[in-house]
């Protein structure tokens, strides 16, 4: 069975992040549910991109578990998933399992403010690296895993990023097919 | 007054391409205009992200000239733009005007299809080199610049190609301000 993944995106998300997130993890044959923080059919995205959500939020919990569960950055986007108790469900839920959670950018903070994976080693988009010091082992590499926590820092780093996930899930082979059929190099 | 960007996407385009493209011009302060190439509110790209353009192509038509015109790839949206007279009648402007004209990964096929830049030299996704090759000069570099034909390879390659572009639009300073603020290497 493939393996599967709910890639979360609000209003103010980073569209290169979500993206590239969802295209790499479907390229390496996961299963990937896109899901809105809210009901709008349309998100809008930091730089205006408007993407379709395949789901709202309440509908991709009922489909727990996912094998992963990934949040893009964007100050706008992760402040609102700060304060949605649907995510801090979703990720109370996936950290008491052990399942993975991938965080880029600024998402790490919606980490921090539910309470996910106190003491570990974590990355960031460098303005939140204070901030994040207070609750984790600040890192400053593009990708950072530390258990079931995967953390990364901004578009730049957002396939790199993608692709550690996929070698999480799907093993190296996946990984080097994928990375190559993207011309990336890993 | 900012610099001008026309991006065009179909069904079929690769969402990568398209919006990391977007989003970097967009935060070099480009005036960037994503257009759909059917009356769809909705484009599927090739990894099944559904993006919503800011208007039609006969909207974006009314709306010349552009600084540049960008094509993403992904096989199938090339194929629709290469077949489009509304595509061809833009390039063709666009190329007597000696403006700037990018395309990444498939979408050289379209410049192909649409007889633009004859002789060049050009980059693509690797599998199109043969038939490129009988009308361009084929490099292999990531990205690729002759005249007023910027191209490029791939998804892997998407970043720096839209930071190519934003070089020659908006010059040194812009481009080095905006790699660092995504955390891209140059
Ligand atoms: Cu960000």
């Amino acid at each position: 069975m493939s393996p599967t993944a709910l890639v979360i995106i609000a209003d103010g998300s980073e569209e290169i992040e979500a993206v590239v997130v969802i295209d790499v993890l479907r390229r390496a044959g996961v299963y990937v549910t896109v899901a809105g923080l809210t009901d709008d059919v349309t998100v809008t995205c930091s730089r205006n991109v408007k993407i379709q959500p395949d789901v709202n939020i309440a509908t991709a919990a009922k489909n727990v578990p996912y094998d992963v569960i990934i949040l893009p950055g964007g100050l706008k986007g992760a402040n609102a998933m700060s304060k949605a108790t649907s995510v801090k469900d979703l990720l109370t839920d996936q950290d008491k399992s052990c399942r993975l959670i991938g965080a880029i950018c600024a998402a790490p903070m919606v980490l921090k403010s539910h309470d996910i994976g106190a003491g570990r080693n974590v990355t960031s988009y460098p303005a939140f690296k204070d901030e994040l010091s207070e609750m984790f082992v600040y890192n400053d590499y593009d990708v950072v895993v530390d258990g079931h926590v995967v953390t990364s820092r901004g578009p730049g780093t957002a396939m790199k990023f993608a692709l550690k996930v996929v070698r999480l899930l799907c093993g190296d082979d996946v990984t080097n097919t994928t990375a190559s059929a993207l011309l990336f190099k890993l």
